[in-house]
């Protein structure tokens, strides 16, 4: 099959592209792993994003808040205080790779929570404080820390969410959602206490039956009360109905409009408060499927798939994070193989899974938007040339690209796809081990790169073609950029080689 | 076109790799500079030479031998010295990246120079001390100091030669063969008092009509004097009559065999002395064209050649050294655009060429060889694996790969070829720019990647069968690797991907 | 106060320095952690320790010991595996250092644990397995795991030694000596099995009453049971009854006689027994204080009393281990400030305490020694020169030096001492900032760096005499170098400086 | 002698610190150099200068001016072109370092060179072209070049300085005026066709008879003919007449009065032309002795000397740039021994002299100057603290500095004097090695770090008074910081240590 992309000098299309506004992050004390830099530096280098999202802020994990009663033998009261080490290091190490937090305030410390409930292999307490006096206290210590280290300007310009999910009993108990307005009201308030310019929001909820009332609710909630709601948060998953072997898990997708629609009531329901119309709604978590154990998202499949949300969500969100950038996380248990379908785009061992590189593409695609469709975005770049991001759900089939293009132009093509760059295959092909060697991961990483190549590009006076083929579940970054001939008196390419 | 190879259990095959030996590198001093040491590096990486040849040890770049003449409004005396501060700094970086000079002794300092004559850009003195003496007294210091800095038992350890091809005028005034003679006399001579177990040698010859005499003449001489000769020395490259173009050069290139041939002449020459019979034949240059602006060196056809010489090269020689790893090179001038058929394996800019990737292929092709024809060399690896390099030099062709295996094998392949690792043909789209945007340098070195991909590997109980295909010029590296399945139970890698 | 220290030609002094041996460390699994690695890198660049020793290899935090049920809805069988990913990492990351593990098998994972004791704020379970047979399954499982990744021969050389500090109740419920002996014969047994050659000991006791009884009753049991004991291991530390205040503990110090003698008594204790006299006594723990929050471990008088320790550690035991090598500790919390008394060489912040140069200096001395007393160890190094580390707990006090030496020497001094390396007043001074700026910071690392001084060395024919200053606590390395004049002709220091 | 300085609240001083505008280097393809850029990066980290200036641009060495003529048995014409290889890879490195070109337009190509004259050890061409416009052309294509590669914008802000001491007969043959005023004419002509708003200025002139006429008779020239004259340039040593032994130098310096007076009555003569009074006057050189083998360049009385013309040359002109940042160095020949009076602030083998240190000291101080004597500087910091830098060239003396402060307070202080940072020293009494170990390496870059203490500090309720002691040459940054107590209930600093 052949699809013919032809853009006309002065052809202009709408795509908003907020690829790089966040990405998100298992437990946050996990960034204090080496690992994770690791992995946090080269999709980095890869994707630059702005802002990273992640839970525990307030779990025991992070340390923040401490309490210590003196054995009896040595007597004396009992002393609470806030331990900000791993927090100051966190941070740090975030603000050093060029990211922000988008902050979560969740989980309930220990000593702070109001019941026994637990969730995940790190049992994050996901309850009510209680007190809330003693809640609010932290986080108005916490952020008042982080004003004295980093400065209020800068810690003004992160946005601060409350809780996550707490329309899902595991996360939020019995999803009492009359408990966590309550938690949003004592919570807003006492961050705008401290920090007026802060922006605040929820509720930070997933999808689901029920979840949009939840919006509604929290809007007319924080309408009645008059509290601040600075911007709007949910979460963007497309797993059916799973299928549960052994710890793994296994559901097909739906498909991206769905989720899109889905977005887009959200959407409505804000603006139809008058009070909110036009708020920013951030997609706070997004990937295929919502479980770390399922193996879609090792695959060139979820590159694919991610390509066609990149090329839309920002048609309904003002910002979103996929969920996640790496595989050092663990709320279902430590994993045990490098492929597990873990969410992270990298996975353990520094090895680039296709989707990094849908990300990376998106994140680097910029410029003025000539061309969408279902499969492909084409920007016009700031040097004259052109950048595309091209993909293909289906059987293979080829791309004719014709562009308006003056002077002598280079066509350069990045493949993802099944055949190119496929470290999930080459891992499965080397028996699934569960321990690489050194060889292994230096084939994995290798295996795991886009093939690059330069094309032909047939050019006319005024217009330049370009023919790519592309492979089912393929993600390509082609671009096509000017190429003025410097001529060296004597040298001859055509000597030994062919054009 | 279909080519089937066979090994059976127990085959076994001559090949002597000596492919880590030793490179080549233009002037010693150019390892001062930054982008040299990169390169050095990179390319260390893949291939861990063991020893570097170089020109220039004594040239006034390197800065040794030190006049110096008061002016005479201060008066005093004339003094002369030696100044090691740059062989330090040289020898220091070749030792780090697990380098050990193969020591070139040339050329002439200016002030010791006994004639005018000077040979490339960078004015290399290719002429006769004006005093012997002085000459052997700077050869021997340095060897002092050497031994000094770095130990008798390190420095003993690196080959010694004595000058650089002074079959030719250019190399050596008049090609004066006595001249030669004596100078090797006098300097074999000095060493030996220094370090009397370091190994010296000569007489670095290029090919060309009666160069096999130089050996013959130089041996017999040698005998006739009494004189140490622990390694007899020569260049082969396979340049025919060269087209000039600018300052640029092509020619066509003789057969592997015609050089192989060559190369036996000389070994036949020097077992024709029973006094030298067996003593170690070293090829210290070596190459297609033997000019820096070939622009045959950038091609994948260049590596595909490699390979046929790698493959052969240890049936007539005790080691070979590329000439060079790298193109930063002066002798025919600066480069000026960062493909222009300078000799290295990577080109400025840190961008490999297809022929570092020959070279890595063979330098890692570890074991007992199994099988070996014109387009392929297989070794059993110590896991009970195989790896082999194939290349072809043909048009496209399959080879169908048969090895005796039990249990479970993947196949990995690298693939150099003009399609999947051709940066010269991505540089000549891009329009040759001369100079490189950072965007160029990124793109180049990705095209200069090989391609990894895991193989589909047919197994029956005893054999594992395995099937690719060759394009015209291409390099391969295959893997087949034990690779035992290791089951997690649940895991299903065919629920959302094909085998 | 002077003291003169001479030297003659010939004099030999008894001196076993074993202080690169082993170092110890936190719970294994901080080893995931950037700043642990960063601080062991520091760390190993001074000091090179060839073995490290720490806690929890068992513990939940390493995460090897797993079990899943999967959720009632999805139903199906309980299971359960070993996963090595965090193992694999922190061995990864340890022989990248160096340095490889002295294995410590302990604590028990909650779901193997026999009652719900716990231990530390961390929660190690420091009980009994439920059943042996699965402890003794995970024990075996884990080396051969090992034995898998980093090859027979290599796991083979590391020690193995049995639980920690059985001898008190928190460490092993109740003390149970039976338990205890029970728990060896099993493991013992169980990692013979599987690795003849590694070898196995314990019983890893701290001092206090009835630690000398353990290790009779100990070695009793092993004979009458036949079971393997290639080492005895045991912990030295040097507190008397603390006093303290709030999370803080302080205490006075006993004399290093006082430990030396304890560790003398155990060495005869296991000389008394034939089958055992003569193998290795391993102090698998020691430092002065024994408690992560005691001041003491900060200051210089660490320093100038470990300098006394590693001056006679050797006499009486075979290996000693200091506890610890940094501060990414969290026994009793997450350390609050940089500063709290730590164990480690090095506070968090990448900041060095005077005990690192302690240990620096000592492993660094190299060579025969020529005296030691109770301030001053000195030994003639290989080129002909003298290294001595000196320390001095009284008031300042001069040391004059006179050394056999031939030829020109030169002196250079490095002293660490309350005025020269003195990071943790500097930090007081700073008003004892609980997190630390970028400036803060600096300025630490460079307070904690030694001052590198040259004296001027009293020359005659064939002596050479140094003076030397040592403020109370001071440690110093004083090097008396072969100092052989390089002249240059013209070159006059004494034109703008004095000698 | 104690020295009391004592600030009162709302104190100002006039201070002008340009300490970080500019830095000087050698011949510019030095900085293709490893070792260069490795001293370069060190240098910069602590003085962050903004330009860098140095020779050679359009050397022989640079390689940019080329021409070939095909050998006589090939034939074809002769061709001519400019080669921006280096040109790029030592302006790519100068800007990854934070550093931007301070153009020096020289010397001469030897194939424009209008006769044989040359000058240094490395040859610069120190003539007036054979024809301009072949020179202007150069000029031209080299801006041209820079411009297509780093922007017009960037290229536009780098000054432009037209040759180098042409009222010097070795660096401008004759010393011809006329001549000189020639080349200024149609240099600077050139420079504005290309780029308008680029900066020109000169005549770059050193000290001496005769100088301050060489800017009357510039500036009179350029205003008849109407050039355009942006800044004055001229150099500032303080050598008297030199005594010569062997290859080295030695003098005796003037005040630094002598040098500001002298740059005073150049500002005047500036002045005293209405057209260009204001115009920036840039010491393009500036050092103590002129010669890059006078001892005194690596002494502690060098880095005093040069505290006391940082704190002053604000006052006279508009930017300075020590002449040099390294000994990477040529001019006079290749440095035999790491210490040789070069006029790096770094030694060759990454060792700081003391010089650094004042340049690390003044560049570092920002804020409101508060004090300022002929040994002090006193800024008050933005965060309330106070940073001084003070220095004595006379005999050891104390200074007792009182400041204005509430809160309490913390006194840091890093020394750099004759015994706690003084690498030449310690050299010379390790014999002055020409050859460094890894060992004496170590030695020597240790010996030149500053000595950091913490010291007490006197506080009454709102005043903080600090007593230092400063032997003869030293210089030392003093900084007295805010240090609120930060209490931790329990913790005692007292305990083990004293105030």
């Amino acid at each position: 099959m052949e699809k013919r992309i032809i853009v006309r000098p002065g052809d202009r299309a709408e795509f908003r592209n907020l690829t790089d506004y966040c990405v998100g992050t298992g437990r946050l004390d996990l960034a204090l792993h080496k690992e994770y830099q690791d992995q946090l530096r080269a999709v980095q280098e890869e994707c630059h994003f702005r802002f990273i999202r992640g839970h525990g802020l307030f779990s025991d994990q992070m340390g923040i808040y401490q309490e210590f009663t003196p054995p009896a033998f040595i007597g004396g009261e009992s002393r609470q205080w806030y331990c900000f080490t791993y927090l100051d290091r966190v941070m740090d190490a975030y603000l050093e790779n060029g990211l922000r937090p988008f902050l979560e305030l969740g989980f309930m410390p220990e000593k702070l929570a109001g019941s026994e409930q637990t969730l995940f292999y790190w049992k994050a307490h996901t309850v009510p404080p209680k007190e809330m006096e003693k809640w609010t206290a932290l986080v108005q210590a916490t952020l008042r820390h982080l004003m004295e280290r980093y400065g209020r300007e800068e810690v003004e310009g992160w946005p601060c969410e409350i809780w996550n999910e707490p329309n899902l009993p595991g996360f939020w108990e019995n999803a009492d959602k009359p408990g966590y307005l309550a938690l949003y009201r004592a919570t807003a308030t006492a961050v705008k206490e401290v920090l007026p310019r802060m922006r605040v929001g929820g509720p930070a909820i997933c999808g689901g039956a029920g979840s949009q009332d939840w919006i509604r609710d929290f809007l007319a909630f924080c309408r009645t009360e008059g509290l601040p709601v600075d911007f709007v948060t949910r979460h963007a998953y497309m797993g059916q109905t799973p299928e549960h072997k052994g710890r793994y898990l296994y559901h097909r997708m739906n498909d991206t409009q769905v989720l899109i629609d889905e977005m887009q009531e959200s959407r409505d329901i804000i603006d139809s408060f008058p009070e909110y119309r036009g708020i920013p709604l951030y997609i706070t978590e997004f990937n295929t499927s919502y479980n770390p154990f399922c193996p879609i998202h090792d695959t060139n499949l979820n590159a694919a798939v991610c390509a066609s949300l990149l090329a839309r969500l920002g048609d309904v969100a003002d910002g979103y994070s996929y969920w996640t950038f790496g595989d050092v996380f663990e709320e279902q248990g430590i994993p045990t193989r490098p492929f597990h379908g873990g969410f992270g785009m990298m996975a353990n061992g520094l090895i680039p899974k296709p989707t990094l590189w849908t990300f990376a593409f998106f994140a680097n695609l910029r410029g003025e938007c000539v061309y969408r469709d279902e499969g492909a975005v084409i920007v016009r770049r700031q040097d004259g040339g052109y950048e595309a991001v091209l993909w293909n759900r289906e059987e293979e089939a080829e791309r004719e690209i014709t562009l308006p293009f003056s002077g002598d132009a280079a066509a350069i093509l990045e493949t993802v796809d099944e055949e190119t760059c496929n470290p999930l295959r080459c891992w499965h092909r080397m028996g699934e081990p569960a321990h690489l060697t050194a060889e292994q991961t230096r084939i994995l990483r290798a295996a795991g790169q886009p093939l690059l190549t330069s094309l032909p590009a047939e050019k006319t006076e005024a217009e330049v073609r370009v023919k790519i083929t592309l492979k089912k579940n393929a993600v390509a970054r082609l671009r096509v950029l000017p190429a003025p001939k410097q001529e060296d008196p004597g040298y001859d390419y055509g000597y030994y080689c062919q054009e």
